[in-house]
């Protein structure tokens, strides 16, 4: 067993189970006598030669903490050629013999491309809190985020049921629907709407009608942010300035607006918003947090570089990066259509 | 001791212990061997005639459980005279001896002048999340907002910091500040604004900067909806169109844009909004109920008509609705001077 | 399409999540225009004939509460031949065309064997708040247990840690040291003892030690209440009494007075206990719960009988009943080998 | 203004909300140009002259974190007439103006001792997670408790209804029973046990049996630790050995086997323990501590020494050390009899 020295960085949006993660990655390397540059800011530390030393010391304490010690960014050394040679320059000025980035569909495809095409040795860990990506069951971040806006719907339900209201609750997703769908259904909502699959505002009024019919005269609607209402569909209430622009709100607000004027029925909602990204993660955030990093540095000492972890059943097994970054995972309209028996 | 028919009723917007105070009016009657009768939907079910029978059965399991099972509404009877009449009959038609109502200053300005100029024998239950009634140490209500704002502020630090941004978080209080200044303190906000003391956007922005410029690259800004940037300020955000309208956002998502475009810094902003009014109350706000709840009665028994139950120290004692409905309890601009200290 | 009557009961011991298989019975059976009977307190139901419609309405807003409205018990039919019997009158008599148990092993071999030697039609839907069913990937319940306990591990650390001492924490698991494990992990425990690997109480010590010689004089340990410490060992803690008998408390007193005296370090417990089966259930196991309900009454419009709802990945698939009650799934002690660069 | 130095140090058990204290100290000297030093261990610092300057950056991020940064001991100096002269030689070494004591009875006695017979400048900060000081409305840890219990009590009762059992919880509280009143109200407890009043065995046993004789088969008790069941009751289930000896498990324990045999029902027990010490602090409790420090200081600053800070109602003001140590706060017989309307 030869020692070995191995970055880490955090990429992207912040996600609950980040921290367990960098754990993972530190407490597996110290079984294995490995050292551990974390590496700041995402990609921009790669660029600019930012790093910090990750001890036990360094990461003790840090499960139940939100965000990243490392923090993060958005930077995409891609989009500059200098930036790669930068990357090449640092990875060897560092003296690294392996590095993990820990991100979503952007950083992993930055790994993915230096793998391939400069031939360094990066390790992919899926970090997507909308748990959107097909390589892997699930992703950490998504269990928090569910818990958060379930807890939320459960708060505004109250409130619905005493003042007779429809309340509205805009969730993250723009392209999969995967958390309003979970947190929809775990809080019971009467709607849910979500990018994946088309619904009209009629059928979204008509359901609350018939609801309220049976006499139960409150509702609740979970809609994700990218949610589908039809191509074009320009609603009753969004206002045309003259010159023929729309004026847009969110989803959740312009939804709002109009179940109220068409239904008759007082109606509110709430934007959840990055509420739904931060905080202490869940205890399954943090398992998962903590096998991904430490499966991270088995595959390190495995050599299997362009991969990246995944979940399978109970398993924390390798999938070729390149597989993981060209799908993403959305909620199949069959299961949609099967959830329907819960609405209204 | 003879037994008696109370009337109880919940009016104004939903609140965090209001199930507890039904609890604590039905308990304490039946230990009096009174009766309760409930009435639906506030000053509505008065005009109506629209009563549940609350029973110990009726009462029990609601103790963790948001809203008001009675439901709410906003209906003012003095808006009609007929009403009032009809209020006065229903009175008589369910054979009450006393009229219970749980309820915001319009809520108990009602029961004022039923007392005062209607004789009818009422005791007012104090109601406001936003602890801005003067008669009163404390409301129900408060104590579970705050937890939720406080709880919402911590979540957002995680994010604020991994991301180096400024994160600003909208919170309930129209005309008093008491809900952010208290879970802006304890979730250690860098800048409070609320509607009683007005602070310069130039203000805001200096404190951010000094902050990081200190090497504290996040910031967290709580503001009061009814927050005070100037009379008539128009930001540098704000759009004004052929018209010369502002088109305004809410202060949150305004001063969001404003801290950006003037610092530079990266800026999101959440406005929590309905969440705080519902859920499961917390341990004190049960409590409180319980105790507004029996004590109300108690005024009952006591023939105390015409006042409100209210907290002082430790104490739950009457006070005259007169003096509670006329006065609010603001935050003292010189409080909210020596709590700068914990800016920045 | 041919309208059908289907029975459903819960047996064994409180699980979160019970309430959402009820509503995923419920709900999915309306779509299908079937009707749901609920059976009261688990088996003993059968054998008394005790029932109650399970309606729309009957379900409504019972999603976020715990334990199950239809009662439970641990009565055994198969103890009694005669009670045997009644169950099969009581199916004729009640009209049903199939029965849905949700329960643990012992309910489901009840189902099992009702299936397979009295032929009645029966579907199993796996409840074991302990995750040891090797059936499925996971089961209902086990996701709240790790949260409270998790959350329970947090709360202790800054007491271990203001305090420099010991704290030892019993959780759940007889046989199968799930819960320990993830929430061990989750919480950051130092040492994890669980049913199926034998650790010495000189190794448990030998790692504290280590840790407080590195100057974290502070430790969290996490112990199932099946922890196997050695088979006969008895600590020196333990009192012998004239007539030899060990007296015995349980495995989190016992283990942490006999740390505190081979160590020297103050050391306290906390038996968590009952706290792990109550209360709302996490998002996520209301929605194993809903899916788990509702597949259940998919595979009664299939006829798969004799068979159970399990999680394989992502997808709710019938196992065969007779599988899934004679495998227990514990803790792989490999697994358990791999997590020691957790402790400590 | 001169500046000055302040020491401060936390002595006693943890309780939520001394961090905040701390920020609180240390954010009104940074606004009056003091210095603060802060003394590590409670007093054991101060004799053995341990300490680490506390400044904006040490208690930034601490608010949420349970416990104290500055670690606690029991140590009492009075025990060892060597000691006080440390404390006095240290005291100048450290070249304090002053001296805040954040602690309970044992703590703020050393701290009124100090000023009364050395002459030294102290101010106190009480700290009782019992809420039973008799100079203060409320103290902070308390509601942070009672929130925890009240959950606790939250969780068992889903459990105690599915299965029909009478679940006991015990909760801190050795002479004051404060946490058990209000959780036990707050949580909808059937009967409630505290040491300020004798309740009998059998009346706790009527209580249950009455309520199951209505048709609810399941109750919850809380009970203090220090719960008073008639001096030297011997229960029933209590063994008595050879040599006459009583063995005792804990309250929650005895009362739990007893209650189970003499009324039948299943009964079951929790014991809460340093669950309701430790972990993140209640909004409220947040800003007690907040309020607590500033206010400290600002008495430092007006030279109000041999003080310690007090709320009465909604003010902070200074309360002789000399009355705070000597009057401990507890349930009045009185109120606990009206409560009793909630039994049952």
């Amino acid at each position: 067993m030869t020692t070995k020295r191995i970055g880490v960085l955090t990429g992207g949006g912040d996600c609950p189970g980040l921290n367990p993660v960098l754990v993972g990655v530190v407490r597996k390397s110290i079984g294995l006598d490995y050292e551990v540059v974390g590496i700041l800011k995402g990609w921009l530390g790669m660029i600019e030669n930012v790093t910090t030393p990750l001890t036990r010391d360094k990461v003790s304490g840090i499960l139940p903490r939100g965000g990243t010690i490392l923090r993060t960014s958005r930077t995409n050394p891609y989009k500059d050629p200098e930036h790669i040679k930068k990357v090449k320059a640092n990875f060897k000025a560092m003296g690294l013999d392996a590095l993990i980035a820990v991100g979503g569909d952007d950083t992993l495809s930055v790994a993915y491309r230096l793998y391939e095409e400069e031939g360094l040795p990066t390790i992919g860990v899926p970090k997507t809190i909308d748990n959107d990506l097909s390589g892997t069951d699930r992703t950490f971040g998504f269990d928090t985020a569910i818990n958060i806006a379930t807890e939320a719907i459960d708060r505004l339900h109250t409130t619905a049921e005493s003042h007779n209201r429809v309340l509205v609750i805009e969730l993250m997703g723009r392209h999969a629907g995967w958390i309003t769908l979970y947190a929809g259904l775990a809080g019971g909502a009467d709607v849910i709407l979500i990018p994946e699959v088309e619904v009209s505002i009629e059928e979204v009024c008509r359901i609350i009608s018939e609801r309220h019919g049976r006499g139960r005269d409150f509702s609740i609607v979970a809609v994700s942010e990218g949610a589908n209402l039809g191509e074009g569909t320009v609603l009753q209430t969004d206002k045309v300035d003259d010159f023929g622009h729309v004026r847009l709100g969110g989803i959740g607000e312009r939804l709002s607006k109009e179940i109220e004027q068409r239904t008759g029925f007082e109606t509110r909602f709430v934007v959840l918003g990055h509420l739904q990204r931060g905080g202490t993660p869940s205890a399954y955030d943090r398992y998962l947090g903590l096998r991904f990093g430490m499966t991270a540095v088995e595959l390190v000492e495995q050599g299997k570089f362009g991969t990246m972890v995944s979940l399978r059943g109970n398993d924390f097994v390798p999938t070729p990066l390149k597989d993981a970054v060209s799908l993403t995972s959305t909620v199949d309209p069959k299961l949609y259509e099967r959830m329907k028996v819960f609405f209204g």
